[in-house]
């Protein structure tokens, strides 16, 4: 990929609009009988008349045979290298709660869990308790204090709370309490670099105060944190691209994502109908637009091909909000695969549809894997997406002399 | 190609088991009266097959335009870029006839070779002397001493040896003494770095008192060294990918290769189906295993087109013994191409077969270089085919958060 310096070099601003429609999980494996994956199975004859006129082609999210986290992914689609780009867990769950990091925070994806007599864990999520009881048990450990820093216990959604340590000298190089797996005890925190050795004695004090607090609150009577990160140095989409661009998103992981890059998040509960009608109302103050579709993926994680097959037809029947608002670039895509028959995110690499008035012509007449294949993009990483977005929406200069 | 390190963190044991049939210089190019490569002209009914159920591509395993020495062909087909670590031939060929070098000894591969009175070289493998001969001159050799060193000269077969230099500070910055031409007296050995000027002053003792040593000897009574070299600093495959790999070869060379990344090896003299014999024998006890068929190259080299034809032949006919075991993960492909037309490596990608429950389906239908070229897994670096071959394992968690 072109350095993203590069890209900021020639990159300008133009009046041309660029839409990225992210359908989380999109590619998929076949159905043994019917040899087709879900988005070949499902009707789309919106998706399937813009690969007609655009171009097509398979994108590697990091490289051939790697499978992607989604934080991974979706900084691929903005054009970051994840592989130089690496984003904590700690750090996408609190910016999805709409929780403003600062540099110097150190955040974790914190779990109520239950552990027994002996303080084994017997279940990593506390059996999923209600929303409200996550609220109430976390203004409690918020009460817990340390000496010389803040914290922050913000709760999430059921079982799942962020957890963030504020103040001076904070370092994010630490193990995971959480040990993944049930029948042995939490891990204490551990450092992996010396310079963190303060930080991971505050987070074993915070857990010991908050497992006497919880002591009587089974099934949540204890915490798990993992994936202590600080916010990545990052620059922003305005910076490489001279975007002003918005995110159309209903979940918090990736409206912390775009927010991360820079994006202005407009939030909804909606369905792709309530995005694109969001997407009509700001429309005129933007010129990129990510919008997530979550639901593809969902339902690829629980193997339900079915259901991914139903909400890949959602998107297509609403396209036509899109269609009609003629922006110049048109961009249909997934961070990753999540095919039903694995029941998860996987390596294969995933279908992408570019729509402009400038693409040269491919043989791809439909939106599907197979079309894909053949598709004038060839296989390409999906970090080559969007400078492949900006020169089809014709904002980006001759590089070099 | 996503860095070894990456890999490592992600990697994990499984009970699926990955077989790489590496058919040496596979690739190849069309003969003029029929228009077909030596690979699409074999008859091979059960390669056809797994490229029909699995998937394929070409690989480049150095880069574009790139004739890889075998040792480069291998370690990208081992999934270590070739760029990175390089690996002097001095130190392949002795770890093929099984001599463990310690890391501080220098190698070279020797050849004996034959002068005229002036001292000019007019046959550089002294007529190919016997390998009994051989072990004898070495065994000569062998006796002379160096100061504050140890020196090993160890037979290979007919006119070809290992010398071995063992001591403190010695360094393999040397220039070949092997002109690798006729009418011409060997090159004195030269440091190229300033440290290893102490090592090419024992060197040119060593070939001083060699020659006096062989003067009566002739043909062979002269010697000739290149390729000095120290064993690379090179992570084993157990350690990245978490594998117990084994490996199944006749040649010294690709043995020696296989040991350097940590392989456990299994020799034999006899052909496909020897080798497939002892796969099965070895089968319960590894989960990666590495079979080298050496003589399509070979043929290949010697531009004899049907012989390649035939070795291809004879391989796919062996295959039923290896589709009983039912592995996982079945890769075929090449370390490069040498088509008999060139009577030598060339740069021409490999053509490369996945077989996997796993893989999304394309359009191949057969295993041939025009299959390939529009098979499903496109053109790659061949170190990405470890990654893919992991992936299709399910040897691969995800990659970041």
């Amino acid at each position: 990929m072109i350095p993203l310096e590069e890209i900021r070099q020639i990159s300008m601003v133009s009046l041309s609009k660029i839409v990225m429609l992210v359908i989380d999980g999109l590619g998929g494996l076949p159905d043994a009988k019917t040899g087709k994956t879900e988005l070949e199975t499902a009707k789309t004859p919106y998706l399937d008349l813009l690969a007609k006129q655009g171009i097509c082609g398979l994108t590697d999210p990091v490289s051939p045979g790697i499978t992607p986290g989604s934080g991974s992914g979706h900084l691929a689609l903005f054009g970051y290298d994840p592989l130089k780009f690496t984003i904590g867990r700690g750090v996408l769950e609190t910016l999805g709660i709409g929780f403003e990091l600062k540099k110097s925070d150190v955040a974790a994806r914190g779990n109520f869990c239950t552990v027994d007599d002996k303080g084994l864990i017997t279940d990593r999520r506390a059996g999923r308790i209600n929303t409200d009881k996550c609220i109430e048990l976390c203004k409690l450990l918020g009460q817990i204090k340390l000496e010389g820093v803040e914290l922050l216990v913000l709760p999430v959604k059921e079982h799942r709370f962020s957890f963030v340590l504020r103040g001076k000298e904070l370092h994010a190089e630490l193990n995971d309490t959480d040990p993944q797996k049930i029948g042995v005890a939490p891990y204490p925190s551990k450092n992996t670099k010396a310079t963190a050795k303060h930080t991971a004695g505050l987070i074993n004090e915070f857990i010991k105060q908050a497992k006497r607090i919880l002591a009587g609150n089974h099934p949540a009577n204890m915490i798990l944190l993992r994936g202590f990160s600080k916010l990545p140095d990052i620059p922003s989409m305005s910076e490489i691209y001279k975007l002003t661009p918005a995110a159309i998103a209903v979940y918090p992981m990736y409206k912390g994502l775009a927010k991360l890059v820079g994006m202005e998040v407009f939030s909804t509960d909606g369905g792709i109908q309530e995005e694109l009608k969001i997407l009509t109302d700001c429309y005129n103050k933007h010129d990129f637009f990510y919008i997530h579709v979550k639901h593809a993926d969902s339902a690829g994680e629980d193997g339900d091909f079915e259901r991914k097959v139903k909400v890949i037809e959602q998107v297509d029947s609403a396209l036509p909000q899109l269609l009609n608002l003629k922006p110049e670039v048109i961009i249909v895509t997934g961070d990753h695969s999540t095919p039903a028959m694995l029941k998860g995110h996987s390596w294969h690499p995933v279908p992408l549809l570019l729509y402009s008035q400038w693409c040269r012509p491919d043989n791809a007449k439909e939106f599907s894997e197979s079309a894909c294949l053949s598709g004038g993009l060839g296989r390409i990483p999906a970090t080559d997406i969007m400078p492949l977005a900006m020169a089809n929406a014709l904002k980006l200069t001759k590089f070099g002399a």
